[in-house]
């Protein structure tokens, strides 16, 4: 069995935003009691990740930690079309990933008590973005 | 079809354990010809890879590599709540992922000759770790 | 319903290949309307990933990138039995990863826009790369 749903999200800009409420809708509709709920991303300047939901420290890290892996207007570059944080976002999306994907057990997302689904929006502008959940089981 | 099995394994602080057995066993108990196996693991200061699977320096050199990816204690983390591997077992978590998927072919995993799944742990403690594969197909 | 197809691709040593028609390909072939196609390289020297896939200069940059995150014959390496840009290899495949997977509707792979599947290779020589797509739903 499949069931398959699109949503829309408007980001602020730079940073992330969890959408796990989102998904958990989705698979609960989907009727499915076991299996896996596939997530992902139509754009390859921002993400998706699971990571701690608790404390917003963590994400303001990762945000920290991303301008090394891939800093903004970095002279190495040679794709900027769209700016300086153009390069940036699509090697950040390269690293965290277009999808994730979450076990489905009891009709229910099987997160960690402390694991949460999030956009990561890697463009300093606000950007719409669409996100495909996919439920098999 | 699909079909569900978890299991704990015990870290012994920061470095990989191969799992590669347990998600075969558990492929194969599936009775599943065709489809794909996916293991996640429900923690966010740990992470899940698929690499070369006979020489141990390769997983040696990825713990190295981590130092450089995601520093203990580096100064610029707002996030340290539990000590100075924290919130570099988070980055590192987010880098490998949180799961990894395999295809299953002739009721078997379709790894490749040098391919193993690993548990990689990121905090310097033992921790007791759950993954969840389902298999589907 | 789960369709499975193998295919084989010779890389030109480091760099990007495309690998979105024949994923569309097998996707088409398997009849399934509503699904996951998961793709899966068999080696851990080379990955698969997905980015942007109209400036050829954003895959350029990502080796640049790559460069920094994993250094050909770093001296701290331990593992160099195949040369200097074996462990870099090892290193990139990890932060790449083995596998993606794309959703499936009406048939087709719902890839937005920009989104391209590439296989990564990251050694410097040639090597046959082996894909397994395994498209279900």
């Amino acid at each position: 069995m499949t069931h398959q749903a699109t949503f829309d999200i408007r980001s602020r800009g730079r940073g992330t935003l969890e959408i796990t409420a989102e998904v958990a809708a989705i698979a609960a509709a989907s009727g499915i009691a076991t299996g896996v709920a596939h997530v992902f991303v139509q754009h390859t300047s921002c993400s998706l990740l699971i990571t701690e939901n608790a404390a917003p420290a963590v994400r303001a890290d990762l945000e920290t930690l991303a301008r090394r892996w891939a800093p903004d207007g970095d002279p190495v570059y040679r794709h900027d079309s769209e700016g300086d944080d153009d390069m940036a976002a699509h090697a950040r999306s390269v690293l965290s990933g277009s999808s994730v994907s979450v076990p489905v057990g009891g009709g229910q997302l099987l997160l960690g008590t402390w694991q949460g689904i999030y956009l990561w929006e890697h463009r300093s502008a606000p950007h719409l973005r669409r996100i495909v959940v996919t439920v098999s089981g």
